[in-house]
């Protein structure tokens, strides 16, 4: 694809979130699998089910803009849920385990944020103010989501402490 | 490594961090050269002294840990800085490059916005007040990149948009 206007770049850009959407999806239910906390396992469920509606939320701006939905792969969606593989494969204390599984996914949430932020400005500039508005949903929707994390750290953090 | 308590998670973390921060410095330069607005170039270069700094504050921590300052390689960094270099080996126009490249640079500032806030916490609660300082300033630097950038895409996206 060539890159020849601000409207290329959006929907490339969109293609890359719209593929990593879907690797969260495929990743996050082996990390609530992993996780042992019952908050931080019924905080990631939620954010499981809103990255769905995430996702289609894309699908429906794909739509109204004629384009299609897939574009390359997120290489950077896919570096960070290797990390967060890896993580899940190492010997290590329950509640460390589940500090670490905050970690890699605040890294995933603010991958979402930047991408986010970068889409809806796009959107903004041209003219698409329906589209602002689902893409400004989901942007609040992963703040949120960071903001739970932070919330359920605080807590995890010192029993891994304690560990 | 084992990850028995949250100091071994907290120096996984710099680990990851200080690999994250060796290839950015490799992968800047790149980037610099590709960008075609002054304001952007600049703003990267300013970033990429910093980042230097960055990578030296942590090697400061690793010899008050007495700790290793080589772990795995950073996969989520590598991962972001592909996706940037398959950016600059696009068909693009200057102005539309430019937008992508502060997209792309806003992914990684993202990570590690993501990572020292981790990683800061954790020296909180760990009681390593030296190294939480060292930690902020990084943390803030990294926000205020991110703030430069947004500042520059304000103009340069206005261009991509007239491209």
């Amino acid at each position: 694809m060539k890159l020849e206007t601000l409207r290329d770049l959006y929907v490339e850009q969109l293609q890359d979130l719209y593929s990593a959407e879907n690797q969260i999806i495929d990743a996050l239910p082996k990390m609530i699998e992993s996780a042992s906390s019952e908050d931080l396992k019924e905080g990631l469920q939620t954010h499981l089910k809103e990255t769905e509606q995430q996702a289609q939320r894309l699908e429906q701006i794909f739509k109204e803009l004629g384009a299609k939905s897939k574009g390359s792969e997120c290489k950077g969606m896919k570096g960070l849920l290797q990390e967060g593989k890896e993580l899940l494969a190492e010997d290590a204390e329950p509640e460390v385990l589940d500090a670490g599984i905050i970690a890699s996914c605040q890294r995933v949430e603010h991958y979402e944020m930047a991408g986010y932020g970068c889409v809806k400005t796009y959107a903004k500039l041209l003219g698409f103010s329906e589209q602002v508005k689902l893409l400004e949903q989901t942007l609040n929707e992963e703040k949120h989501a960071d903001e739970v994390l932070n919330e359920a750290a605080e807590n995890i953090n010192i029993e891994a402490k304690a560990a």
